[in-house]
């Protein structure tokens, strides 16, 4: 099943998208996709009313937002496929590597993204976003991670590598600028995703393919990864973590692959949707 | 003035603690001490009824939570005293380091500290936090900032070591454990602090003192720390920045003075009040 929300910022209404492509709203079962939904039975309640055909079209909209709202925390997995850790320069972790974002940077899917003021290396990094269903503290092993997703989208992890990497810290200080973590356009459960180590991922610059990876290049996997993290701090439903990159970001192509204002960039992985930002000047 | 939560984890009632040490009850005015309350005059709204004598007294709690409910998010500052930078090993920052802790480690200023599974060098930090008031998207200047922070509160940057530099990678690995940020007591409103850069700051572990600094020694002060965030990312009503931490810590004492289940941490700030821990075991 694929959720999402649609509307102005900060209005979003929640919908799903029925098989046959229409988009109907779900505002009579919830206000809003988020945490509390993920969580208390939201998604069978959705997939019984749409079988049961009982919900509205949603009628014209305008924008698609994220398709949770504004998540309790957007954690990030760094150099996760060995093709990326090598075009950066760095050394193959021997564990994950846990940075984060501030969870405002999280936009919608087709929203613009803005070069922040003094920017001369804003990158992007299409990745494989997990959205948690519930509460994962001391999982016992990967394998209990999959009762605690509620499914996969797509993000783009916007990243200003001066700011990341010669400003004299750590690397959240690159991370977490304005409009730096476009999401969506779907959630997508996890049952209809399948294995998520078997994804293509591919990002376009101006048209231009700069990254054509798949997920079955992880240097830890999805479920390693919940399970890792849940050892350090505590997930929570609606929280998001972006689980790395394959190779091609700016980073490793030289200055002149940085975004412009003006640039479009467009991500797709499989099953799971298409984004298409256009760039813009903080 | 002074803002508190009181009440059972999750169901804090806002209130104010009046002059005369009562605790009273501002429901009436806010269903909780937030984001929304701090930037949409909630303060004023609560300085008119105390003054009018509106306000009924709170009754009896048996505990103090956090003094903002769920912060979006919690930025810190590292090595920010000089005295700090040298025992752990680190120069001295040519601008301010950050990094980011998950916001559902803040707790309440006496709820437990738990050590997580698998450590043996919890440590703790005192610290100076900021909480803001309205949205700081690129201050033109530092003195700006004085018209976006709502007040101060007492901090414990609580922190694994190993966890933090050991673990390859970033800090916030060492940062987002379970209940690693107490807050509290008080939301202390800016006008009742004054000069930000005169407030002593000490920690005693089991009575001992560790920690005694003041923030006059900070290397970037409060309003430089809020305009330079501003230009790497949104922050907004109800956010916390943990403003760096004074020398003492136990990551530059020994092995010896890392937390232990039934240590008691006690942490004070001039005007804001006074935290105590107990230690316990995840």
């Amino acid at each position: 099943m694929k959720l999402l929300r649609v509307g102005p910022v900060g209005a979003e209404r929640p919908c799903v998208l029925a098989p046959d492509g229409r988009v109907l709203d779900v505002s009579s079962l919830t206000a809003d996709i988020d945490g509390a939904f993920l969580a208390g039975g939201g998604v069978e309640r959705v997939r019984s009313a749409l079988a049961e055909g009982r919900l509205p079209e949603a009628g014209p909209f305008e924008r698609v937002g994220a398709p949770v709202a504004r998540p309790g925390k957007v954690v990030c997995i760094g150099l996760n496929y060995s093709d990326h850790a090598e075009e950066t320069g760095a050394a193959i972790p021997a564990e994950p590597v846990v940075f984060m974002k501030a969870s405002n940077t999280v936009v919608g899917p087709d929203d613009g993204v803005l070069v922040p003021r003094g920017s001369v290396k804003t990158d992007y990094e299409v990745e494989l976003a997990v959205v948690l269903g519930g509460t994962a503290r001391y999982l016992s092993s990967p394998a209990e991670a999959a009762g605690v997703i509620a499914g996969y989208a797509v993000a783009n992890d916007v990243s200003e590598r001066e700011f990341q990497n010669e400003r004299g810290g750590q690397w959240d200080k690159g991370k977490s600028c304005e409009t730096f973590n476009p999401l969506g356009p779907w959630l997508v459960t996890a049952d209809e995703v399948g294995d998520p180590q078997a994804l293509g991922l591919r990002l376009w610059v101006n048209g231009e393919l700069r990254q054509d990876g798949d997920t079955k290049n992880q240097i830890f996997g999805v479920h390693h990864v919940i399970w890792y993290l849940s050892q350090f701090m505590v997930l929570e439903a609606g929280d998001v973590v972006n689980t790395g990159t394959p190779a091609g970001v700016a980073l490793g192509r030289g200055p002149q692959a940085y975004l412009r204002e003006g640039d479009v960039v467009e991500l797709e992985i499989e099953g799971l949707g298409r984004q298409r930002q256009r760039v813009g000047q903080a």
